[in-house]
């Protein structure tokens, strides 16, 4: 049964090809920069509160989110499909091809001056986070099975994830260290939106995804292990401040939507939570947090947005993913929905209701961290709130008009 | 063979109504504590010689304890029982409980000012070590595999467990950074009590236990490498010196630990040690080098103790175990006597030796790191060594005395 | 099948012997240098360029070398062997003793001072290259399914490595951070001559070594997360610069190392690429940096060498293994030709072409950091270059002739 000739050459010459390209482009744009990598603030964050912008301290959190991304992500997908390590594989092209893209879309955004693109640390950790969208779009399709589709999904999506990111952090300056807007409402959204709009794959898919054997749980638990470590690190690779709330915050809200899904998963379930779930619930409550990380000012009100994002993933499977599977269409093959997407509105929105409520006395020096924009009096908090609120729709529209037209 | 929806509540209510009183307690007590955390040092620690106190170092440490609690203790349980990937999950939700039970009570013991408790990053490192000792003593009684009885045991050894740390750290002036007698004895003789004093069910759990498949084993590899890679960062979270002989010290006694396991394994079974031997290794290697390692001035001192301690699993396996399985009582599901109790023991009784023999001569600088009270002055090598030496029976007898009540 | 207790013997008795002579060696000889530690730059790099020299960085770095040295490579031989787990104890016992005997040796090589060897955090890190290199070694010889034989492997090898690196890094003035040549090149060739001068097992490894279940693709894919996540760190381990060049070479090498595996498995073989080859080619892309990584001055050079690197392994596995397969001589247990010799060759001689180009005004100041000997006037760049050459052939002379008289 081995494919022909012509089959094979069919992901090996795209490969090749696109190499190619980036290779020449390469050459052509990309230097790295001369200057010693000045952290990872973003120029729109106020560093001065930066207690240690040695290259150690540096280096450490740029390994962070290289881990989570690939680490996180890379599991959440290996463990969902019965063709676990062939997908496995699939990622793994298709994260290499993605950040490679990445770093030229990116690098054409934020640092091309003088006809070049100036490569830093910090590229590489914007690559990463947008490898990390691409990933949550991938978990949503990856039933198809084939490379190719999700190289020209990845190829599809960098550009959008970049416009939409910038469009929001630097055009409308909202805050986002975590990405819960820009990369898990946006990648899962995109996803679904090309699931949908690919539906003559359905039938095919459905029968492929419902068998989990045995090394799916094995990895589950290296993955929420995972998780719990150094999804902390996550958001505290883009937060600026000197206090560790928002690693803090996030800590705090895993260990309630964790809780919340030994609460939920009984109700709705016949047995009690695997391992896939004891996950689920923990991307759930880290991505509630990635927003609002930075923002809120008391553990308690971590304990409270963990604890009902941590229902999130149970009810969605329970009473969503049926629904969708009753309609022709809509295919979530790794709950990326339940796990990434809610998850993610709920974070905008707490992240809204919290910029709305920023005032100076209630937050003092912490002013300057959360909300750099209304520290300085550019603008009110209102307004700011008026911002974050704005950008759920624009991400969701980028995202489901981008799937729509991918597919 | 779906559970009544009664036997489902009673998971899932007990889950609801903790955390909701979670929920209310932290509201009302717990807030971020405003100052920048001041780094890892606890009280009674001279933190003059750190020479690197700023975030990016605090931040990599607190990591590091993070990642051998979960991955340490979470795989040394995984990888034991039959039910693996069951019990991992219901490891999750007892380490997601702990936590947050073990910031309020050490809250209240270490920062409670004012009416409020004040948390910090360093609040989050003890609760690490509380639930790491809440793992070591569910690995005794996980054959039970009932998620409320562990989450009781949570309940009861998280306020013991903070007795005992806050009378041994703070009244008794004992030094334990790597917390061989807190975390470790107190944890494993808890277990073992609480699993003799509920004796009943032992005819149920020998049966569960033997058979062990293949899962076990790839995760004893992977839990070995985290093994040796994090363990030596579990002390040096707490050891305020600036020469790495803490973690130098536990790597040399975990590679004697490990030839001293290929030692002992042949002349006491059939075959060659298994992943899980050589990870019981590392273990007893590592935990005898968590008081004796910043105490220790040669690495061959740590050779011959990380050897000594290689010794104790398999030795305890095939004479303690067997003893143990034909009274009727103490049932140690995943040999935390063994690999945890004892070899905490040996590391206490070192570390009194330790102490005894301290002299300024013999130490110079180091002493005010290894024992500073004998540095300042305030007392001496003798009387530092006869509190070491008190704390193992403290400590003793608080973890069997607490665990038989609890059972 | 129990073997008699004179078998059991055969492994116990010299662990015993060998464990006793290093704690009189380490008693007699190793004691902790007083001083604090220097960092990790060898006495040849100049350090200036350094900004954070704590110990929060040097921990994170030696941290991360542990963990590359022992997940990157103990993986690496794990998933190979049809005996996965038997032989993941094997190669941590190799690796326990491999620690112990290399910081004896390398400690009378480079700090014995006064009669005594003075060991600090720097020795530990040079211990885990000596210990990598033995793994490497001992990947080709696997299926010999004994773990005496190993032993002796890791006594010879050792002195011999010691010897190499010193020979080259200290005398030659070759620059390797990251052990393109030492490490890897050194390892793969003693591990081949040693299989190939004990040809009478080859038959019987055969059979042994084609079987591969379904844990080795998973830890395959743990495996291949860890190298991408903590290579970069590898090279970094040992580079003196403050720019993160030589991570983003790393990097950006990895991923192009993947497409190329994507490119040409499939022009090659009769399906895409597994987890293995995914592994392999990331290996490969990273050892091919080791040398050249902080060297190169542009991402798409490292594009275009990962690339080249990427293609190596299952070119190899194509037309080498079976060539080798069909002779009577060498087997190859777990591809260490393909995936680390090769590519390490491949990196030396792109080291070699570096060093002739290597120009004041091309590098300005990173040639202080990249030729050290170049900037301060003290040889040419045609000698530096020469001096790289010469060191490839140096090495595989060492290699060949200690791995054949060792066998």
């Amino acid at each position: 049964s081995a494919p022909p000739t012509s089959s094979r050459l069919r992901v090996s010459g795209p490969c090749f090809v696109l190499q190619m390209l980036l290779i020449i482009l390469f050459a052509a744009f990309v230097r790295y920069s001369p200057d010693p990598s000045p952290g990872l603030c973003s120029p729109q964050h106020n560093c001065s509160s930066r207690r240690n912008p040695g290259s150690g301290s540096y280096y450490l959190r740029s390994w962070n989110v290289h881990l989570q991304t690939l680490m996180g992500f890379g599991f959440l997908m290996v463990f969902l499909s019965r063709y676990s390590m062939e997908s496995a594989a699939t990622c793994f092209l298709v994260t290499a091809f993605a950040i490679q893209w990445a770093l030229l879309i990116q690098g054409f955004l934020y640092s091309f001056r003088n006809g070049k693109i100036y490569m830093e640390a910090r590229s590489m950790v914007r690559a990463d986070f947008c490898a990390g969208a691409v990933l949550v779009s991938t978990g949503a399709v990856l039933g198809w099975g084939n490379p190719l589709r999700l190289l020209l999904l990845s190829l599809l999506e960098v550009p959008l994830f970049s416009a939409n990111e910038y469009v929001l952090l630097h055009l409308m300056g909202v805050r986002d260290s975590g990405g819960s807007l820009t990369v898990h409402t946006f990648g899962a959204y995109f996803g679904l939106a090309l699931s949908w709009s690919s539906r003559e794959h359905r039938a095919h898919r459905t029968e492929q995804q419902r068998d989990t054997g045995h090394p799916p749980d094995v990895l589950a638990a290296v993955g929420t292990v995972c998780l719990w470590i150094f999804w902390p690190g996550f958001v505290s690779a883009t937060v600026a401040a000197a206090e560790p709330w928002a690693e803090l915050n996030m800590y705090v809200a895993m260990a309630a939507s964790t809780l919340a899904t030994f609460v939920m998963s009984p109700l709705l379930q016949r047995d009690r939570p695997c391992m896939r779930q004891v996950q689920d619930a923990a991307v759930a409550g880290a991505i509630t947090m990635g927003m609002a990380g930075e923002m809120l000012l008391a553990p308690f009100g971590a304990l409270v947005a963990g604890f009902l994002a941590g229902l999130i993933p149970p009810l969605s499977s329970r009473f969503l993913v049926p629904v969708f599977g009753r309609r022709p269409g809509i295919g979530d093959a790794c709950g990326v929905h339940g796990a990434h997407g809610l998850p993610g509105v709920l974070g905008a929105m707490l992240g809204t209701l919290l910029a709305a409520l920023a005032t100076a006395d209630a937050y003092g020096d912490r002013l300057q961290v959360a909300f750099p924009r209304v520290a300085d009096g550019s603008r009110t908090a209102t307004y700011q709130a008026l911002c974050q609120l704005c950008a759920l729709p624009v991400t969701l529209l980028l995202a489901v008009l981008g799937g729509s037209a991918s597919g």
